[in-house]
């Protein structure tokens, strides 16, 4: 029986050691810090997440939809805030689609406890990996608890170890190894509408609402609770930045003025602004993967990206079930899996990447722009009316299994109609003729 | 007085030891290899050095031009040699105007002699650098001879220690630390011209030479004995790579196809191509180069580039003279100089770098083709009569002192004005009328 190790108790972690593990696979499991169950979650950084289709196929393959879903609350598309006037709405995809809210803590555990109902899955916490020795395959790991230094010498290595990755160092110091990280000059921080004293939500659940303002923006995204767990997504230095914003009075006058119906559902907005941390937005890009048939990164490890596009844990969660495609193709050869993994993922990661980081402008800044909103109704007409020649980018990311490359092509291409179409005069009449829906299916097929 | 440690005692560490010695600071050279002076330099990855206008005015600066000028021999332009028929000669610049071929090893002697003649610098050689502490400015190093640990607290470190920049690494784990290391999928590999037995050249010293074969390519740089280095730029993988040369046989076979003028002249070869090691060619990338006022980097460690315009050395040279007027500037102020330099430094670096990878395609491929030649004929001819209007890019970078951004950006208007001069019918027959000479100068004054 092979032995594997994942460096990593997270998100994506935790599921692909209830995938191997169901395979017959001995899985141990690393993770630097303590067992969260046992504590109470670090809050303050914990940007919500949105799990769609991609995610949910991977939790389908690891058999545990029905405990995920119960913790899960469906938005069915964005609710705009305003600066002045009243809110509105924008449906994500087709009736009934969704993105889910889900507790990155509650989900975490959920794959925990189900991933150590196994009988051959062990999680060992406090390990610190001080060390992978890249011929031999052993790592070091310190635990933090007794000092004692432990080695484990697994037949593979997954390393989920996300985006600040101690097997990634290791392999970044290796011949031709690509790397890069970049951050944004945006940072975040994490405030709070909390639930009515009757435990209520005060805005739409089903939802996720967004204050855009031009060059950031806040967000919420329910809880389970009532309450909603805020982003505010700004700039860490300017005229109007984390920087800038020095005393309780400065946030204050700044939530007021452009905040307002956020700040009236905020009590401890002061408090929260000044003791959560300010944290930072980082894009990893690195190449290969895999190092021989030894070690596989996955997740945030080989591709971390901002958030803005909801596609972080979805898309880790991706790898482990197109690593389980490939993996079966080739009846489990490891060497040839992680080399095809490796080689073919990579755009796909590369393209999520692009949009998550390009989404941000959609998101804080267009979505209150009415030329871009005259462009996704027509685009939503279009695809109602005729689904297999038009698909909205959004929808293949969020709601679509098209390989995330293939999404990004597409959507270069129906961008370009687009541009053709809205630079057409009193379009702003005519976008609801048959000439303009013919016009559009004509490039369609023109390309 | 300031106490200053320079960690790496390369080519820019020793040029830039001396600047700040002669401003009358106490400079501290650490260096990890054992002094190159008393030992035999290490052959096999030196792709030669073209010392060009931009590392001439820093080493003028530091006041040791007369010593360089002894061993540099100078190149007036390519020699080309075509897989059949005459080598051929392009120019580099104008009459006079030459690149200098040095040996990095005796220029980075002289600069350590230079360094070390002044009496407030000392250099310390076998400093692995283990640590330094960001906070206090402390730098560890483990002495490789003696297996000391060394502790030194510098007021200010410059970082000049390579591509693979110990400071660098410490740096690239502080939050909103921006980094990329890039490899081409080519690597390199030299090889060798012998003097013949009377210490005679085999061929033009005053030339670069180049076999250019498409995706890949050979040149030769003199050396002040009479022999040549040469260097095999060459895929890793592929049908014509690295990988597929396994045997002598092989070696012997594809030489004497595709370089048989070359071949002649290099009887080692067989020996060289199986006892050189085959290195990777890596671009760095990364921001800020400076940690408050107490570390900069320079040189490759903050701007590693490949080597094909022949300015890695050249633009290493140039941060040290470009940070002496930033210093002076602002009356030896570090906090304001190490930011500007920083801010300021980065989009030439960027520049440089992205113009380097371009001109290997140049080298190893377009400088075959007859269009790109009678681009660069008409170029010239302009640049001759017009020299206020029109600098080739090429002598923008290698001849000039105007910023690589703004290089290339002005490379990238002078491009498109010889797109649409090179798509006029007859531009073969017609490129030395005076309309076209017209048309030209009409396009340059348009922009």
């Amino acid at each position: 029986m092979e032995k594997i190790a994942i460096i990593g108790a997270g998100l994506v972690g935790s599921l692909q050691a209830i995938i191997l593990a169901k395979k017959g696979y001995k899985v141990d499991v690393y993770e630097r810090r303590m067992d969260m169950r046992k504590a109470d979650i670090s809050a303050g950084r914990s940007i919500n997440l949105a799990l769609s289709n991609r995610g949910w196929k991977a939790i389908e393959l690891a058999g545990i939809t029905d405990e995920i879903m119960k913790m899960a609350i469906p938005m069915y598309g964005r609710m705009m805030h305003p600066i002045e006037g009243e809110t509105f709405f924008q449906q994500y995809g087709k009736d009934g689609e969704a993105i889910y809210s889900v507790s990155r803590g509650g989900l975490n555990q959920q794959l925990m406890n189900s991933a150590e109902a196994l009988e051959n899955v062990d999680f060992h916490f406090d390990m610190f990996c001080l060390d992978v020795d890249l011929e031999t395959n052993e790592v070091e790991f310190l635990n933090t608890k007794t000092d004692e230094i432990i080695k484990h010498k697994p037949d593979r290595i997954f390393a989920t170890d996300g985006a600040f990755s101690a097997i990634r160092s290791k392999l970044q110091k290796t011949d031709r190894f690509n790397y890069e990280q970049m951050y944004l000059e945006h940072g975040y921080k994490e405030l709070y509408i909390p639930a009515t004293e009757t435990g209520v939500y005060q805005i739409d659940k089903n939802a996720l609402h967004i204050w855009p303002r031009g060059n950031y923006m806040l967000i919420a995204l329910a809880n389970e609770d009532g309450s909603f767990t805020c982003t505010l997504f700004f700039p860490f230095e300017g005229e109007k930045s984390f920087e800038s914003l020095k005393t309780k009075a400065d946030v204050q006058a700044f939530f007021s003025e452009i905040f307002p119906d956020a700040i009236a559902l905020m009590p401890s907005l002061i408090d929260d602004y000044f003791t959560n941390p300010t944290s930072s937005l980082v894009t990893v890009r690195c190449s290969p993967w895999n190092h021989a048939d030894k070690i596989l990164m996955m997740g945030d490890a080989s591709h971390a990206i901002v958030p803005f596009y909801g596609q972080g844990m979805n898309s880790g969660f991706e790898d482990c079930s197109i690593f389980n495609e490939i993996f079966e193709k080739h009846n489990r050869n490891w060497n040839i899996s992680f080399q095809e993994f490796s080689k073919t993922r990579k755009k796909d990661a590369d393209a999520i990447s692009n949009l998550a980081i390009q989404n941000f402008v959609e998101m804080r800044d267009l979505v209150a722009d009415e030329s871009f909103l005259l462009r996704k109704k027509i685009e939503k007409k279009i695809y109602k009316k005729h689904p297999q020649k038009w698909m909205p980018l959004y929808s293949q990311v969020t709601f679509s299994h098209i390989p995330y490359s293939e999404a990004l092509a597409n959507g270069k291409r129906q961008e370009k109609i687009m541009d053709q179409i809205m630079a057409k005069e009193n379009i702003q009449q005519n976008w609801d003729t048959l000439e303009i829906e013919q016009e559009i299916l004509r490039l369609v097929d023109e390309k």
